[in-house]
Order: structure tokens, then C-alpha cells, then sequence
């Protein structure tokens, strides 16, 4: 087996096996926007509040699993930052892994319906307890063939007391999961209270930390001092993970709509014959707002992620605090396809038709101002995690600038138009949906003459200086 | 903007535009397997037919659909063969041209459900030349400014040369598709034949090309002699795009069963209390049968996806007719969870169920047969498509060929043993689940094994010599 390690051909690169692992994961976090998508909203007075009540359910449970998924996700990054190359026994404990992680999403829409019935609990301890045997078994099969690891590790002489580190902080959530499942015979509030430890700890405390270092200044990390849930002092986020990861939710977020109309919209000849007298134009009429539905969502989620893009291929590094931005953003912008679903589903006019319209101009909002978020912080250490001519009074920097404020800018503006001129609200959402694939092709040429006029207004002397 | 295209900061590698137009064309491939799957089938002798008519329009909708949408994601692969560089201006106009790739799968299906209606044939058409169109402009655009070509076109003198070429290649489809839309005010049926052409053509005719080259020995391409739908002479399919569009059919399929799971089958709290007397555990033993299929289904292809990860890992070079063989493989791996879901949906020991375990062995066997080939189609032309060590008499030869034999084997082995034990089929089916898992795991000491017993039987002098 000394001679098949070496040879090259046994062990390979891991980058197909991750980009694989996060094409599965990013469709497994944005999974249940689909019954949140599916409630039936009707246009009823009386029966308003109680499916309120279960959209919100619904919507809880989407961004929960979000979270959670991500959270896995992590993980997953942390493991293969460790263990750079894999065999044929490593891809397949990570199919294993894989495959629990996408039964998550399941067990905790169980415990979201049934918050008192202990099952839900169970399942969810019991995936998480396998999953932590699994990766632990993965590593002790890492570390007894060195060449599989990160190359930091394969030279340190201490290489069993990173193994017991890392298989730790694994073992730490599965045990808190055993704790929880106890409880769940005993009293189970306390489950939940030890769950949501689980999930919020690691964001928690990366807040507080990035907060301190922000006020009272940049703490030096010591090598020793390995922070919860890390294995490997100062290590970054992969970039092409995160990349990858979000690549797969605007890629599954803006066929959502395609998929439901590709599936319900093709009217039965029957039907046709007798309500349409056989015209098929009539009878696709009556779907005409679902096309626009679709057609609208795709192409913001599509220019969200051009966004996304350009902002991407500026940065140098992702730290842990721009992954979660990012995660937040990612989580918005699974909801749009609902939102742009529901502004569609009532009739013209009606208060319910406004409120869906502006619950859009929110999301989108949100998505973007949260993308911007992720270049602000990068901004703070601009040296470490961007390209020099996206700092700040670089090159770009303007036009970068630009292209992150448009969305949050247009929704915002949108959405107080909508709230005055509440009549021509469709109109005005209709025209936003038109006007800003065309911002984006004009908005170097938009930018430029901007600069131009700010300068002629403020320093006419100095107009003659290029800065974009 | 010539000193922004020369500064590398406005143009961008094509990387990542890349890889999440292969996300969406994946996901489009296989979004016409929902409404088959979601096909209600009774066991009901005197609907059977009628819903086996409807099942067998679907399948074929789907197999049309995936074909046609490979077709696309093909002539993107070229496209952007040529550019190899994207500025905004690309990337913006690429995802219209996926906005327009997502909605085929519909118009088509419009096409299927009425076929003497000719509005599927011009919403058909219509994308197809406003595809055709933006194509062109990103040719146009693209040779405006040749530092986003390649390099080979960059340096070459008769740019126009190439640029006319590509532009007659890109628009032979599109003017095909408008003949064929104003012969469907004429006499539709000839539109059908025209498209029908359009779609196989490629397929026929690289066929052909294989079988003539086998069979008069090697014709040697002159540089003139472009073939049909291709830009560059002997340009290889990119292989980093074929793993992407693969990975994205894998992650999809192997998640279907789950999306729905996740959607449906989590019981009303009413139903429970009432029906089940508050027993969650009772209400959930009902979706038994759902898990079961959801595990089997994401098993299979999660272990297919890992016979095409190695297979590729040993691939150099993938050649068109090998592209084309894992298109087959794949639209076969896409009726998977369908066939596992059939074979739950049943009472046991019904002759519905025997067929549904039987169809499931049959596409398993497909699915494999066809990765088989591509590795024995790779063997042709060993020296330019696969590493030294998988070629024949090469180290890891053996061991590939058994992980590409272990799926069609056990496929067809159940299929047989179901024929014959019919009443245990299901048993057997299950059985089969779980060990296949296992045997991949130690597949290679299994090989070893395998190749003492035989060179012990036929060489016995010899069995000192390590091939393995």
C-alpha cells in the first residue's frame, strides 16, 4: 500500500470530489424554500392569519436550515483544508457524509412541525453523531497515511497532537448532540436550548471577535491560541469553495421557477379543447404572469450573481466573517424566486399584490446590501484580501462600487416609489425588472460621466486628472 | 478601453462564468425527469394503458430535452473555446443567452403535448434564433477586441477568415430554425423533419465519422477540412467542462428524491393526532418506503459518480464521441430516482413492483454500460486520451476496468436473479443496495484476489510477478 500511496495514481487531487460535495450541499441549503414556495397564499380575509402563521413557519425553517447546512458546509471546508488529497476509501466515507448531510434538511423540518414530539430530535442527534463517527474515522485514515495531508502538517513533527486537536474539536458538536438527545427522554426545551448553542456559537463568537478587534484594535493570534471549531491557526476560507458553493445557489435559485413551470404549466389538450375552443394561445394566457414571474427572477438572481462575480474576482482572500456576510446574502437571495412568484399570484391592484411587491423590493435589497457588506469588510483589510486597484482611491474602486450599490440603491427607490404612487406599483416594479440588466451593460459609461460632472462641480481645476 | 482591456482587471478569466453556466445547463438538462416522476401510476388494469401512453411520452420529452440541451451546453463548450477571456459586456450577454437555454425544455414540451399546434414550434424557433443572434454579438464583440481570444486565433493573420467561419457555423442553426418556423405555417410536418435534422445531424455524423475511421483505418484531418458545428480543427471537448456538467446531472439527480421528500412528506400535526393517535413514529412508518427509495437512489448515483470521478481522473483528453457516450450515460443516471421511486410505490410482491425493480436494474445497467464504453472507446486511442498506467497491461488497468464492470455486472446479475426468483425480487433488490456500497470498498483487494486465483489456475509458474 507504501508503493500505490506514492505512486500518484491511488491518490488524487480532491478539487472534483469538493466541487462536487458543494454543488450537493448549496442544493440542499436552499431545499426548503420549495414548500415555502408551495403554500398556497389565497386572497381570504379570514383564513389570512393562520397561513401567515405557516408562511412564517416555513420561512424559519428555510433560513434554520440554511444556517445549519452552511454550518456543515464549514466543517467540510476545515476537514479538506487538512486533508488535500484523497483515495478511493476517502471519496466514498465522503459520499457517506454527503449523504446525511442532505437528510438534515428533512429532520428539522420534523422538529420545526412537531416541536414537542422528541423524534425530531433523535434524527437530527443521530445524523450528526454518525456524521462526527464518519469524519472522525476519516481522519484517523488521513493521519495513517501522511501523504494525504496539507503539507503544513506533513513536514510538523507534532502530527499526534493535530490529530487529537482536530479529532476534538470534530467530537465536540456529536457530543453536544448526545447531551441533547439525553435530554430529549428527560426535558426537552433544554435540547433546544443545547441545539441552538450548536448552530449560533461559532457566528456568535466570530461577531464578538471581529467587533473587539475593531474596537480595541487588532489582536495578535498566537499559534496556540486555536480558536473554537478551528483546526488550523489563521487558515482563510478557500475562495474557490466559497465560489463554488455560491455558484451552486444562484445556479438552483434561478431555475426554481423554470422547474415548477416546466412541471405545471403545460395546459391538458382536454382542457384546451373545451375552455379554450382549441386555441392554445388563450389557454397560455392565462400563464402569462408565471413567464414573467420567471423570467424576472432569473434574471435579477442572474445579475446578482454577475455582481457577485466581479466582486469575487477582486478578492484575494474570504475571511471566516465575509463567508458568513456572504452566507446571509446567499440565504436572501434564495427567497426571491417566492417573492417574485407571489407578486404575480393576486389580482391587479390589490393590497395583498403591493405588499408582494415590496416584500421583493426587500429581499433584493437585503441580497445586495449584503453583497456591499462583504466588500466593506474587505475594505478594513484591504492589503490582506483584495487586488491593489480595488482599494480604496485605486482604479476601480468607484466603478466597483457602483456595481454593488446599484441593486440595494434601485430596490430601495422602488420600494418608496411603490409606497407613493401605490397604484402604478406593478408598473414601476415592471419597469425596474426592464431598466436594470441595461444599468448594468451603461454603468462604466454611467460612472465615468458622473466622475466628470462631481469634479466639474467641485474642483473644475483639477478635471483634467483621470481616476476611473 | 484599450488601456482597460490590457490592464486585466476589466477582462477576467472565464473560470467561473464557465462553471455556473454548466450549473445551470445541468440543471436544465434534467428538469423534464420531474413530470415523469410525478406521474401518478395506478394499479389499476383498465387506466394502465392509457398512463403508460402518457409515462412513455414523458420519457421521451425527457430523452428529446436532455439531447437538445446537451446540444446547447455544446455549442457554448465551443463559443467560449474561442473566447477565452470575458469582460462585463460577455458576461452579461452570456446570461441572457442561458435565460433563453433555460426555457427551451418548456417550449418543448409545448411542441410534445400538441403537436399539430404550431405556436411550440415558433416559441421553439424563436429562442433558438435570439440565441443565434446573441451569439453572433458576442463573435462580433469578442473579435472587436482580440485580447479575449484565443491565443491560437490572437496570433493567427486571417482573423476575419475565422471570424466569418465561426459567424456561418453559429448561424446555420438559427436560419435552419427559421425555415423551419415559416414551414409551420405551411405544412407543419416538414418543420418537425427540419428539426429533427438539426438535433441529430451532429450525433449521426460523429458516428459515422468513428465507424469510417475504424473501419478504413485513420483518416488524417486536413486543416480545411472544418467539420460540421465545429469552429477549430481537432479541437478535444474541454474536459474540465465535461467533469462540471457531469457533477452538476450527479448533484441534481442525487437530490430529487430528497426536494420532494423535504416538500411532502412531513405529516399534518392534525392527521397525526387524529389518524395515529399523536404517534409520529406510526405516521412516519407510512413514508418507509419513501427513505428507502431516497437512500438507494442517492447510493447509486453517488457511486456512479464516483466510477466517472476515477474514470476521468486516468483521462487526458476527452474526444466528442466520448462526450457524446457520457451524454448517454448520463440521461440514464437521470431516470434513476424515478425507477427507484417506482419500485416503492407498489404492494409488494404485485407484478407492478417486479417490473418497477426490474426497469431500476435495467437503467443501472445503462447508466454503467454506457461509462464502460467511454473507457473503451479512451482505449482506441490510448496514447492521447488516457495516463500511462491505466493503459492496456498498465498497473491500474485491471482495477479500472473492474470498477467500471462492478455496476452492469450487478445490474444484470439482479435482473437475472429477479426473473427467476420473482417472489424475492424485492429482497434481492435491497440486498443489492446495500452490498454494492461495500464492494467498491474493497474492490481492490478483491481484484488482487481475483488475479492470484487466475494466475494460479493458468500460470502457476508465473505467480510470483506483481501486476497489480
Amino acid at each position: 500500500s507504501e508503493r500505490e500511496g506514492r505512486s500518484g495514481s491511488s491518490t488524487q487531487s480532491s478539487h472534483r470530489l469538493l466541487a462536487y460535495s458543494d454543488a450537493l450541499i448549496s442544493i440542499i441549503a436552499t431545499v426548503m424554500i420549495l414548500p415555502v414556495a408551495h403554500t398556497k397564499v389565497e386572497d381570504n380575509e379570514e383564513l389570512r392569519e393562520s397561513v401567515q402563521l405557516l408562511l412564517t413557519t416555513k420561512i424559519a425553517v428555510y433560513l434554520m436550515t440554511f444556517l445549519i447546512v452552511t454550518m456543515a458546509w464549514a466543517a467540510h471546508i476545515r476537514l479538506f483544508q487538512v486533508i488535500v488529497r484523497i483515495d478511493d476509501c476517502l471519496a466514498l466515507l465522503n459520499l457517506a457524509c454527503m449523504m446525511l448531510i442532505t437528510f438534515l434538511p428533512y429532520t428539522f423540518s420534523l422538529m420545526a412541525t412537531f416541536p414537542e414530539n422528541m423524534l425530531g430530535i433523535l434524527l437530527f442527534c443521530g445524523c450528526v453523531m454518525v456524521m462526527g463517527v464518519i469524519q472522525s474515522v476519516i481522519v484517523v485514515y488521513a493521519f495513517s497515511r501522511p501523504f494525504l495531508l496539507n503539507e503544513q502538517i506533513q513536514i510538523s513533527e507534532n502530527q499526534t497532537f493535530y490529530k487529537q486537536h482536530i479529532l476534538k474539536v470534530i467530537m465536540r458538536v456529536p457530543i453536544m448532540c448526545f447531551f441533547a438527545s439525553i435530554f430529549s427522554f428527560i426535558f426537552f426545551p433544554l435540547s433546544y436550548v443545547l441545539l441552538a448553542i450548536i448552530t449560533f456559537l461559532p457566528y456568535i463568537s466570530q461577531c464578538l471577535k471581529w467587533c473587539r478587534s475593531k474596537a480595541i484594535g487588532q489582536v495578535e493570534d498566537t499559534p496556540d491560541s486555536m480558536v473554537f471549531y478551528t483546526y488550523l491557526p489563521n487558515e482563510p476560507l478557500s475562495k474557490e469553495r466559497v465560489e463554488a458553493f455560491s455558484d451552486g445557489v444562484y445556479a438552483i435559485v434561478a431555475t426554481l421557477l423554470i422547474l415548477d413551470i416546466c412541471e405545471d404549466n403545460v395546459p391538458d389538450p382536454t382542457v384546451v379543447e373545451k375552455q379554450f375552443g382549441g386555441s392554445l394561445v388563450a389557454a397560455l394566457k392565462a400563464y402569462g404572469p408565471e413567464y414573467l414571474a420567471y423570467f424576472g427572477s432569473f434574471a435579477t438572481v442572474g445579475l446578482l450573481w454577475f455582481v457577485h462575480h466581479s466582486l469575487f474576482l477582486h478578492v484575494t482572500k474570504a475571511t471566516r466573517f465575509m463567508g458568513l456576510l456572504n452566507t446571509f446574502s446567499l440565504a436572501f437571495v434564495g427567497g426571491l424566486p417566492l417573492a417574485y412568484q407571489l407578486t404575480h399570484e393576486f389580482p391587479r391592484n390589490s393590497q395583498n399584490e403591493l405588499e408582494a411587491i415590496q416584500i421583493s423590493c426587500v429581499i433584493i435589497f437585503f441580497a445586495g446590501i449584503f453583497q456591499l457588506s462583504i466588500w466593506v469588510v474587505a475594505l478594513y483589510s484591504e492589503q490582506e484580501t483584495l487586488h491593489p486597484y480595488v482599494w480604496y482611491g485605486g482604479r476601480e474602486h468607484v466603478f466597483m462600487l457602483a456595481k454593488l450599490a446599484l441593486y440595494p440603491c434601485i430596490a430601495l427607490g422602488t420600494f418608496f416609489l411603490t409606497c407613493i404612487l401605490s397604484k402604478f406599483s406593478t408598473s414601476i416594479f415592471h419597469l425596474m425588472e426592464i431598466t436594470v440588466p441595461f444599468a448594468f451593460l451603461v454603468l462604466r459609461l454611467l460612472v465615468r460621466v458622473g466622475l466628470a460632472i462631481l469634479r466639474f462641480i467641485f474642483c473644475p481645476n483639477r478635471s483634467n486628472l483621470t481616476t476611473v
